[in-house]
């Protein structure tokens, strides 16, 4: 039986959600936990999003095939009893709806990119946001920002690792806030190529520190063309928040 | 010269501000750095608060006695740089005011307390949340709250340990408020008695479980007896996030 989870995790010190032979994994440290729950069987585990190492999740949503005597409740905290110590908790957990999958039938995806921007190192969120000591000017950013919305071909935030078919996406949304000396970026859309949101926080941040003119980000977009763009933001400043689907599988 | 300085750090793994032997403090952190910009003599180091093991700061106030021929912005990062790897940041450094004094100086303090409600362990806010697994009625403990609110004796409220001479202590402010499964304790007042703060936090909690009426922290604050409230709460929900002086110190 097919059971829905939205999944919460620190990436730090993970080498990102798909199992790989050089540490680690989300999806490791959930498979060895589910299969405690089935007859140490490893279930079959499908993901909305492959996030990165040292990237976060706050609302990451998972496809797992468990037996079907189980309680969403028993799903939930028996994976949460078995995936101790580490920093990955199921927050809720529901039977899955026919012919759901957490990766195709995605209608929308949120990800927020927190930059700390003061001359002082990161304490509290250390391993939460991507230290940038320089001044940033978050309206610059913001209106800079702003020709990345719509539908556009985006293969100058892709990364070359990329494997999506099409270069083209559509973003709903891009906001760029400062609450003191965080700078966020809400980002949302249908879907993501490999390293978009965090090439966007690269580019952006040149911006921000006046060494690109707000106009250079359309520039970048029309060269399609990965170096055109600013280096791609580190891993940790970025959190999946949110993956909607068109029914509310959670409460 | 005497210096202000602002600093920020994660207690996670600290035995807190005041040096101790049984761990590494912020106390001891700041000490060695600073008497490596000191000719190797550790400068007299003095407190707004001494915060406790776990226990976090956004905004802590510190009078540091450093060489004069230092321009603030050397103070600060030349801290900085002596204190990595730890989690403690000095924020800003200004020459202190003539008199000044960080803990009698202050007129007002700001605390924060997070309690993390919901079945799953926390992850990416580990160790800055108290975990409460059983759902917490908010609006009960804002209600149980209010009677805190103004000038009292909280003796039932102040730990075995406490040195302060007078019990009696003026609450200015002390908000209860949920965001999804956070909910926030903020409480304000010139000064607090030892462990007041998680001691209303371990009070509140049982009232927002419904084991205590809301009328139960009336009686416990009339008691004047530490045995009448309830447990003191976890360390790691409670951070320093601002102390105030009568002049603005900083910026």
């Amino acid at each position: 039986m097919f059971w829905a989870l939205m999944v919460e995790y620190d990436g730090t010190g993970l080498v990102g959600w798909q199992r790989q032979d050089n540490g680690l994994s989300v999806q490791e440290v959930m498979e060895t936990a589910a299969a405690r729950l089935n007859d140490g069987q490893i279930p079959d585990i499908v993901t909305a999003g492959r996030t990165d190492a040292g990237v976060h999740a706050a609302g990451q949503v998972v496809r797992i095939d468990m037996p079907s005597h189980y309680t969403p409740r028993q799903i939930r905290d028996g994976l949460n009893y078995h995936m101790k110590p580490h920093k990955i908790s199921v927050l809720q957990a529901v039977p899955a709806p026919e012919g759901w999958n957490p990766r195709f039938s995605a209608i929308h995806r949120v990800y927020r990119y927190i930059i700390l921007n003061r001359a002082a190192r990161p304490t509290i969120d250390r391993g939460q946001v991507w230290h940038v000591a320089k001044p940033l000017n978050e309206i610059a950013m913001q209106e800079a920002a702003r020709c990345l919305i719509g539908q556009h071909d985006f293969s100058s935030f892709r990364a070359s690792s990329c494997q999506a078919k099409s270069p083209i996406r559509t973003i709903d949304k891009l906001n760029v806030t400062r609450n003191g000396d965080r700078i966020t970026l809400d980002v949302e859309g249908r879907s993501f190529l490999h390293h978009m949101v965090r090439n966007f926080a690269g580019s952006l941040k040149l911006v921000g520190e006046g060494r690109w003119p707000t106009s250079q980000i359309a520039t970048i977009l029309a060269a399609r063309n990965r170096a055109a763009a600013g280096p791609t933001a580190e891993p940790q400043g970025l959190t999946l928040m949110r993956v909607d689907y068109p029914l509310n599988l959670f409460t």
